[in-house]
């Protein structure tokens, strides 16, 4: 198993990628090895002396894509970029998955144009892990579409349900619609008639629309929802988070309390978004991930290629 | 100053409005009266013996409109209902301002219904309060549209800089524009559009996209967007301030720590969302709301109708 990781990704790169990649494939980890792709001069000092650590081989990849640059443009003019160049390991079958904390619109563009769409779906989803009371819930669409349509939504549902059945061992998933009321005829027209199509769907367990004050609950396993609110909905959960830490760590200092509470809501355990619905396993992370983000974004990307889960999501859509 | 609160309104109607219009009429709160509206069998209990604790009196509503009820034909059905009656108050010049934690789409389509819309609003807007680590931001629209066009948003950031400048003191306030990045291009069709209307209206201080995670930050001080993602980020935020305020409960207990976390979260603290845009004061109060949100909400009323708000937010808005 070999996994590719974008070194040059991230607030903290090479760094916190290069570290959190070479904790991934240490001792234990068994056949798994991490290729770090980036500049090898920049990597050089990271690297250098760490072979007893993990089993890692650097891939060249001279250019970067920088945050701001416009996602589609960049990764098409800037072949030698991590980005292009660690997916394309996995489109030539040297490696079995990318990793990246790099801008998450250029991750996107990349995957799709180099490992393509799926077929069946017509817009490819964030599926970002959601810390509850309860089991996580999976959230998607996490950003990849600002504007969707009901069947996008449809589709969401049935690739989320693949993700969580490879890869967490959920073997009926309880599918919800983000909505303003749990009453069928409550929303919008998007998700008014998302919500026809996701019960009339006999191999979804759907369990109804979810308001915003149940998620934290864990009332379904995947959470549907177009990429505007999913986006306003994942990044405001994660800065509450880091805000009540920080309260905590003010207030409370090192207590038992503040160790427990910091775990539930402790969103780096949970790794990275992969990107589902194009043809290789891709995994967003955030910029500011830390190695540990990393560590879990690898080994949520190794099961998913045990898994064989991009030939599962493959099979579980319609085709329209 | 007289307030017509809903006593049948919430789940914990009447004793909870009850007890919170009392506190809020109670010695110290000067000229103020608060109209118990609803059914005189059922306050009996809760007001006896109580004339000392506040200024009130009961107005006779013998009917109350049920969570569930289609909003719209509930308060056309239901005349004798407390939302109604109450509404009725502030409309003959009996009451100044209505309170109520009944149904929310049924006080917003009664308060249109019988208050009516200011000139220059479209849509009448819920304005929730919402806490962050610096001063509150007030988040609108948060529920009233669930679909908006582009001159619906800008008319809620219209109407949310008077209520600022009014109620909070604030003499120019900042607004910002809930989107899924910072760049003005980002977002759907919607949020680009309004973007460009909240730019070039040379009345409002606009400080462009704000990101989910930065609301907590306090980065503006009205924050526009459709009421589809103000629901669910509302009732987001206020499910996690709960969530969290229990983790402490169960594993702080009664510090310093936990006194200083949960005043940050506690929402109730902040009591009722105005419905502004509509011919009077309407303030709308959770289901849930404990006595001290009520009485909080009586107080928020009262401000407006001392600073005149109404009639500022008529001025505010360019009629189109």
């Amino acid at each position: 198993m070999r996994i590719a990781v974008d070194a040059m990704g991230g607030d903290a790169a090479p760094e916190a990628p290069v570290r959190g990649a070479l904790e991934a494939a240490g001792p234990g980890a068994g056949e798994l090895e991490v290729l770090l792709v980036g500049d090898p001069e920049l990597l050089g000092e990271y690297v250098d002396g760490r072979e007893g650590e993990g089993r890692f081989r650097i891939v060249e990849a001279p250019d970067r894509v920088e945050p701001g640059e416009p996602p589609a443009l960049a990764v098409r003019r800037k072949p030698r970029s991590s980005i292009v160049v660690g997916l394309q390991l996995v489109a030539d079958g040297e490696a079995d998955a990318f990793v990246s904390a790099g801008p998450t619109g250029a991750v996107m563009a990349g995957s799709v144009l180099v490992l393509g769409g799926l077929p069946g779906v017509d817009r490819p989803a964030v599926a970002a892990v959601v810390p509850t009371a309860a089991s996580p819930t999976l959230l998607l669409d996490a950003g990849a579409n600002v504007s969707c349509r009901p069947r996008h939504l449809h589709q969401f549902a049935r690739l989320g349900r693949v993700y969580l059945q490879d890869l967490l061992d959920t073997p009926d998933p309880r599918i919800g619609l983000l909505n303003v009321g749990e009453e069928e005829e409550k929303g919008d027209d998007l998700v008014r008639a998302a919500h026809r199509l996701l019960r009339e769907d006999p191999e979804l367990n759907f369990v109804g629309n979810v308001e915003g004050n149940r998620i934290i609950e864990g009332v379904c396993d995947v959470l549907v929802c177009d990429g505007f609110v999913g986006n306003v909905v994942l990044k405001f959960y994660e800065s509450i988070a880091g805000h009540v830490v920080g309260l905590l760590e003010e207030h409370a200092g090192e207590s038992r309390a503040y160790r427990r509470i910091r775990k539930v809501l402790d969103y780096a355990e949970y790794g990275g978004a992969p990107l589902l619905g194009v043809g290789g396993v891709s995994v967003i992370c955030h910029g500011a991930s830390p190695p540990r983000a990393i560590r879990n974004a690898v080994g949520a990307a190794a099961r998913a290629v045990e898994a064989d889960m991009v030939e599962h999501l493959a099979r579980a859509l319609p085709r329209s």
